[in-house]
């Protein structure tokens, strides 16, 4: 059996990063000859969380079918959000909890997706499952990427899974949840250190929609008015990125991640089809979203079923 | 939660009726309200599968969305395989052993596929982890799926995962598996009952390889002379079906189930990418393939990536 790489999406969260290293603990352990890698380098939440839990970054690759034939997905499936020579190697396997679109093929593989809040989640009852043990510095890592994609358990993608897998790898990794979750948090959220460019592409994914191409981006923050004044920059540097990469519509989610609020962003066309997908009205090409936090769930299906209609 | 129906493939073999009911069971014993239905009849290997252990046919339907919002797919993912309005519903669970193409959906799922030699052994590990005990009836009804899947574990699908379900089942079911599975293979074969046009019907598929619409059909029997002497009339019935349903090409496989050697049988074109994929020549539309009993695993890849090349 050849080597395999295992990584998760373009812009990686800390959720990209740390269910590639996880899955490939579980792997090894299973006699498979793989390596973590990533498609970015890790953004200043998944770094205060690598230093916490004292673990190397990932090495970051541009492509790998010059290293490798086959490769191993986490925490995506959609081509366009994964590496750019994936028709070249074979997909072997896949751990991921979003949608399946844009991605096939030719033989049987392994895929587990389940729609919960993390892939970590996912990979917990794996462990579980295989009876393989996690240990401490990982499970405090796995730990840190389900409170970065739940909100610390605040968003609506949470399910009981998300909790259990929280309340054991807290115990195995010997964490405050709460307050080492809330530091983690607002970590990640450091936007003056950021210029606008930097803040849209952050953890921005494209996707197909009706034929039109979407970029959704999504900037956290413990406090909105960082972003909102800003809207200048922001849409400038989003105009920019239609311009160059060719998208119909940019848009940006601003997230408060302490009280699961947020505002919505918007440059390209169609405008009118984001005023139908969250039944809103833009005002100087901005909404309020109360309540919305999580983009997969939130945002991506009404956008998509507004197209297709 | 409402009620949502669980499925195979169109043309059902025995894992698409005896999945659809082992998975139905499992969740229903999880709390969900499901009910286990076919897109076609049984066939006669299934009615004496399903005879010997004195289980009902399921109810076959021909479109779901006027019954239900929600289905579960098992046994297959691709659309062109599936019910003729799955794109009215919304698919909530995946269970299948076969490459994901053609398939997509608008919010995340659970979905578990693995490349083993059929869907009822992945369900006999879901069993397994979630602590649900299999009664012996279904026991029965598994191990007769993978027995017919795996050509009594002949077929090079076979894993090792397969024959660890087969011998779990068979203990659950106090089945002897070589007497039980020789007659069950040898019920399904009685060709001399069937029309040319139901023989190439019998369990074909539809592909889509790089924009051709190719049709692949395949005849178990215990001899491959009773299905070459009705070459003739075969050949006619697949040209028919290619001038009804628009097909490109026509393949049918027919398979000695005891030796694991295969005929290859082909209408339409183009014929020169069949003869590249096997590496072979055709005489009079036909060709030996020696050691070859799968459709999945060694007739679609080399064909997908003949018309790929």
């Amino acid at each position: 059996m050849s080597k395999a790489l295992i990584f998760g999406h373009q812009n990686p969260d800390t959720d990209a990063i740390v269910a590639a290293k996880a899955f490939a603990y579980y792997q090894t352990q299973r006699g498979y000859d793989v390596e973590a890698v990533a498609l970015g380098e890790p953004n200043m939440e998944t770094n205060y969380v690598l230093n916490h839990f004292d673990e190397p970054a990932p090495r970051v690759v541009k492509t790998v079918s010059n290293e490798v034939d086959q490769v191993m997905l986490v925490d995506h499936n959609e081509a366009q959000q994964s590496v750019s020579d994936l028709d070249k190697v074979q997909v072997t396997f896949v751990v991921d909890h979003h949608r399946i679109a844009n991605f096939h093929t030719d033989a049987p593989l392994y895929y587990r997706a389940e729609p919960v809040g993390c892939v970590s989640t996912i990979l917990t009852e794996m462990f579980d499952e295989a009876k393989i043990e996690i240990p401490a510095k990982l499970a405090g890592l796995m730990l840190s990427a389900i409170i970065s994609d739940t909100l610390l358990l605040q968003s609506p993608t949470t399910t009981d899974k998300d909790r259990e897998a929280v309340r054991a790898l807290a115990e195995i990794a010997d964490v405050d949840v709460q307050s080492y979750g809330i530091a983690m948090l607002k970590a990640g959220t450091n936007l003056a250190a950021k210029s606008d460019k930097e803040l849209i592409d952050g953890d921005a994914k494209s996707f197909d929609m009706n034929g039109h191409s979407v970029r959704i981006g999504q900037i956290n923050t413990v406090d909105l008015d960082d972003v909102i004044s800003r809207q200048a920059g922001l849409e400038k540097a989003m105009q920019d990125e239609i311009a160059s990469e060719g998208y119909d519509l940019f848009i940006t989610l601003a997230t408060n991640v302490l009280n699961s609020d947020s505002e919505l962003i918007v440059a390209g066309e169609p405008k009118d089809v984001v005023e139908k997908a969250f039944n809103t009205k833009l005002a100087d090409n901005r909404a309020s979203l109360p309540g919305v936090v999580s983009r997969k769930k939130q945002v991506v299906p009404p956008l998509t079923e507004a197209f297709n209609a």
